[in-house]
């Protein structure tokens, strides 16, 4: 029989809200909360290890949870008060899953292509900016998204939620900025920096072989060392009033440029 | 001597918060609030007529409303009270402008140069993807923007702030979707419609003539109307999990590939 949890003061349930809520608690406990079918299901796609399955039989099946969760993991069902505890987005899909995390070092990258494509974000501050650079990482189906000196865990709800569950179907390593360059180094990566200092147009570079993409916050730009560290500092010509892109929309613009002079191959 | 005002209660004020609040009211008295030194500035340079500049003095001085203001305009001093009830953002740089409204009729655009590009936006849903499409219309430097079927007017205190006053620095028109093709129609104009069905790779299609580059809706997509006028549609490869982008990335990849191939003349 399907085990049912009915109160929010249920320890599960206080834990789970504890690994919602707090970043430490994440990093402690190695899990995470994922929330959404299309999200759950980009998970396990992306390799991800589902421990617990949790659903609110209004809004999703006992059938559907047993269906997706056909791993062996425990299923849970919950009642509306502890959905709504748990859940993060004011509308949801009445499923959410308990998770264990990956390791997001430099050393489990995987780079089978010949001509790697890297995107570089560097300590991107706002969740939606890293949940669109994972978007269209995803799209562009990059070798790897390289975070540098981040921010916030990977593992933020609104990460989660703003990637649309692209934050679980990219390679995705976060390291310090100097460990970054190292490893690019070590691959003989050409590393093209987006800044204005010292730089040229973007369209006239060749990305077509192995190529780091590296963009900075959008506040403050990239620092000093990733400008040092490029094979060549790169900018898109400004021709309007005002002095700075959307960094993710920069982003799109700079790996679609490389994208298409690799043919989308 | 400048004018003050102390009191939330008085009736200028009163009537500026409705500016703020009301699309309504905006419509009505064809004017709208602008708020921060640089939107304000934006606005100026844009050819908006300023009405009334209010300026709070712990944060912006006398001084520096006078030298922004120097088009004989009205200026006064307000209480943080007052302040803080127009202002709309958290943070900002205490200085408000009451601005005169445009026409934003296609009869309006100015089209100059010999093959335009135009981007087209229909129906976006939220103000912050319309301010992103605005920052991206600016960089780009396009002959204009036109919102069909819009969702909201154009004075949104959330689309001026997240466009960063870019807003007023191009050419806007806001039409019906029929009204829109016909004016493409009119002037010639070869209009890519950004849609999956019967679409071609955006990156194999030539954009040195006059253009229209036309994104729709995150959730809905385009109308059949811009699909059926659509010269040529056309789609970004999508190599990942998901099947679709961020809009306004979409639309930064598109836009750029044209200026590429006109070499950012």
């Amino acid at each position: 029989m399907t085990k049912t949890i009915t109160s929010s003061n249920n320890p599960l349930i206080k834990q789970l809200v504890s690994l919602k809520e707090k970043s430490r608690v994440r990093k402690k406990t190695g899990q995470f909360l994922v929330e959404g079918k299309r999200e759950v299901s980009l998970a396990i796609k992306g390799g991800y290890q589902i421990e617990t399955l949790l659903f609110f039989p209004d809004l999703f099946s006992e059938s559907e949870a047993k269906a997706m969760g056909s791993y062996g993991i425990s299923i849970i069902e919950i009642s509306k008060d502890v959905f709504q505890k748990l859940a993060h987005r004011d509308t949801t899909e009445g499923v959410i899953a308990v998770v264990n995390s990956k390791s997001h070092s430099l050393e489990t990258l995987i780079l089978n292509s010949k001509n790697p494509l890297i995107l570089v974000a560097e300590a991107p501050e706002k969740p939606g900016n890293v949940g669109a650079l994972l978007r269209t990482a995803d799209a562009a189906n990059v070798d790897a998204v390289i975070i540098a000196n981040p921010k916030s865990d990977l593992y933020n709800p609104n990460i989660i939620r703003s990637s649309v569950g692209c934050v679980f179907t990219t390679q995705i390593a976060m390291a310090t900025t100097s460990e970054s360059i190292a490893f690019l180094n070590k691959y003989s990566f050409n590393i093209f920096s987006a800044v204005l200092q010292k730089s040229q147009p973007y369209h006239i570079q060749d990305f077509t072989l192995p190529t780091a993409i590296v963009v900075g916050a959008e506040a403050t730009g990239l620092t000093k060392e990733w400008r040092d560290a490029a094979t060549q500092n790169i900018s898109i010509p400004m021709q309007g009033f005002i002095d700075s892109m959307n960094v993710s929309v920069a982003a799109g613009i700079l790996i679609f440029e490389a994208k298409r002079q690799r043919n989308f191959k």
